[in-house]
């Protein structure tokens, strides 16, 4: 069965049969949606009624649905959701396959192992990605992924702590800022949540926002090389960064989940800027670095010196969190992380990443040809073109609707995400030249 | 390297040093715990404040480690932490290694999967566990494990909410609602925190709390077969207890972990009684059904009918938080899931849980030679041992001094835990054997 099709349970059909977007998109507080029969006396979060949007990604894979339903002999295209699709690489799926069949035997079986991770694998994560930035083993969290390390990141803080996001930016920081009640009412006339700080980030400031008028708030949630517009912060801008998050007393939670990808040198971890370690937490990820979207497995890096207002170290909160709340990733998908970082292993997911950076390339040629402006695909895998005065809905709907590619709305990223499209560069060779054709036809 | 050894890391050394009980379940807002540097002006949450006490488990394993430490020739038996020894079947192995092997084929590959988890695995276990009950797939959320699950649903609800335990109780329900701020502050008088609902169960009243005179709340967890007790609820006791949660408007969380384990009529699962799905959701766990403590994998039921008092159906937001705070279980987990419940499968696990429930009954003879009153063991893998008049903590540290036997102490899991240590059948015959030596040496 196709993957999109298994989503077409009922829990999520109601809310996505309209093809009018409008109809998608209405807060889920919206009266039809209750039902008749005994109700508990339990009243429904009002964080929860907070939240105006079902989650971006379920969503497109429902736009995908109903086209399909719509039209039953159309070759989809998917560039919407960041979903890899190249095999993994042999040396890391005959590791989990050993491991899996070890499980059968008295001598490699294994039960619960640490919530962090093993620690063979939290010292290879540091030595691989955080080299000479004075991170160590026993302050990599191994996990199941960064989008689970953000909900768990957000268990940790108190209810009083505030928030900044980039915008756009991955919707998952704000959908779970609202859910742990931190955001504030939705403004209509906005689009904007009143409690969150949102950093525009466009080609106008070199997708930087200007930290000289930008409020202070807690928690920077800032991911680069960035989701969705593809640019990757320079040194110097995450220097200033840095001298921001410690001038205010912030925490940066920074989301390198999209490093592998950067060609130039743009910094591909938060600890490259000297003084990161007293005021960043890194979330990242093994799904894009190496096909493990399925996988699932992510780690997040808590500095021993980044500390509360009272001096309590980050780290130790955390730690009771993960303990707590999580039981620690897969060991199966914890011994594919640990062949990812052999150095067989990290060539050869280097020479998938580079397949999906061709890929990239062949989409910026194709807009550009265009003559659109566009943005991203160098540093990441994700293309951001601009349509000016165009809504972003719109855009999707027509391209989906002419073209059967799917790509993402820019507005589901945030206000600022308005009059963009974010084109992914993960799929086969073929389709992104089918879709390069297709897209040539069309403007 | 031993698993126990892999807890050893700077972060969780400071706490679990000293051999005194007292010292390590001391507040974590002791003083000198806080660190000199540059602060951020991010507060502590209070929530994480107001945690009492490191996680239970992660305690139990540094206590093994100081042990060791102090003995390097003792020959540890580990009947603490209810952690799986027996591999898991071939055929189970054997599909999660052909799933991984696939993700290196152009035809198997993988990425995302549905948040909520393969439908076919949905169908499978809401027909292999709630036949005739009408659950059906898409009521069930496959997940990484009941403890998360149970964060995810402190995630789910509002934070005016109130909760009702059993004492005692799994330690993850109450430490997750201190975390989700609706605890209340810790009363070191009477060892309970001020706004939890603590439901006695104590031999005398058959495990089961006297529901005419219990308070109400908005959410009961309940687990049966309960985990530290190991006593199974009745027919007629959790017909009560719906009855109860119907008339007061409670959602009841219910944890059927250990359901594999009964051996005599209990129901395996609350939806066998009327008129549950209107008022319950069930969490669960492959954890000790299959040995996939380590694999990670559980599921969630939340029925269509379980609405909030407003009328709004709690599987929709439940849907939403699985999709926006998680991202689907490990692929190939889930195809080890499907594998434990295809017929052979199903077969070879139960052959591994009768092996754990052998064990049990060892230690239910060991205990009750000695003279000493002892619950559970029958309908679940746990030893609930009755030391009258003596503190719990003082029990489990002599019988770990004198016997290197690892238990657990029964105030772990809350002040009605006082007096008694939970013994767990999880380890191979030959150290259940010599344990049972061990402790008729030592009584």
């Amino acid at each position: 069965m196709m993957h999109y099709l298994q989503l077409s349970s009922r829990i999520c059909m109601p809310s996505c049969i309209s093809s009018q977007p409008k109809t998608i998109w209405t807060s889920s507080t919206s009266g039809n949606e209750m039902r008749v029969g005994h109700c508990t006396k339990v009243s429904r979060s009002v964080n929860m009624e907070n939240l105006q949007n079902e989650y971006l990604f379920p969503e497109i894979f429902m736009r995908e649905f109903v086209h399909t339903q719509k039209y039953p002999h159309a070759r989809l295209i998917r560039l919407g959701v960041g979903n890899t699709t190249e095999p993994i690489p042999d040396i890391i799926t005959s590791s989990m396959a050993e491991h899996a069949h070890a499980l059968s035997t008295v001598r490699g079986y294994r039960g619960y192992g640490a919530e962090q991770g093993h620690m063979e694998l939290r010292r290879a994560i540091a030595e691989k990605f955080y080299n000479n930035m004075g991170i160590e083993g026993d302050e990599v969290f191994v996990s199941d992924g960064a989008q689970c390390d953000i909900s768990r990141l957000q268990m940790l803080l108190g209810s009083n702590v505030t928030v900044a996001v980039q915008d756009p930016s991955f919707p998952a920081y704000i959908d779970s800022t609202v859910i742990a009640g931190r955001a504030g009412r939705f403004q209509e006339e906005t689009g904007k949540y009143k409690n969150i700080v949102y950093l525009n980030c466009r080609p106008e400031n070199n997708f930087f926002p200007d930290l000289s008028t930008a409020s202070r708030a807690d928690i920077i949630f800032f991911c680069s090389p960035n989701n969705p517009t593809g640019n990757a912060a320079s040194q110097q801008q995450l220097k200033q960064l840095v001298e921001f998050a410690k001038a205010n007393g912030s925490i940066i939670v920074y989301d390198s989940s999209y490093a592998a990808y950067i060609s130039d040198d743009s910094p591909r971890s938060i600890y490259e800027i000297p003084g990161a370690r007293e005021v960043a937490i890194e979330v990242s990820s093994f799904s894009k670095f190496a096909g493990f979207t399925g996988v699932r497995l992510g780690w997040t890096v808590v500095p021993d010196e980044l500390l509360y207002a009272n001096g309590f170290p980050v780290i130790k909160d955390y730690n009771r969190i993960v303990c707590t709340c999580f039981n620690g990733a897969s060991n199966i998908a914890q011994a594919g992380g640990l062949a990812c970082l052999s150095a067989e292993g990290y060539q050869a997911i280097t020479t998938v990443v580079d397949y999906y950076k061709e890929n990239a390339k062949i989409i910026v040629d194709t807009f550009r040809s265009l003559g659109l402006k566009v943005y991203g695909g160098k540093n990441a895998p994700y293309i951001w073109v601009h349509f000016p005065g165009l809504s972003s809905w719109d855009v999707f709907n027509e391209i989906l609707e002419k073209t059967d590619i799917v790509t993402i709305p820019g507005k589901g990223f945030g206000p600022g995400g308005e009059e963009y499209i974010r084109v992914g560069a993960f799929a086969h060779r073929e389709s992104i030249l089918e879709a390069s054709k297709r897209l040539k036809t069309l403007f």
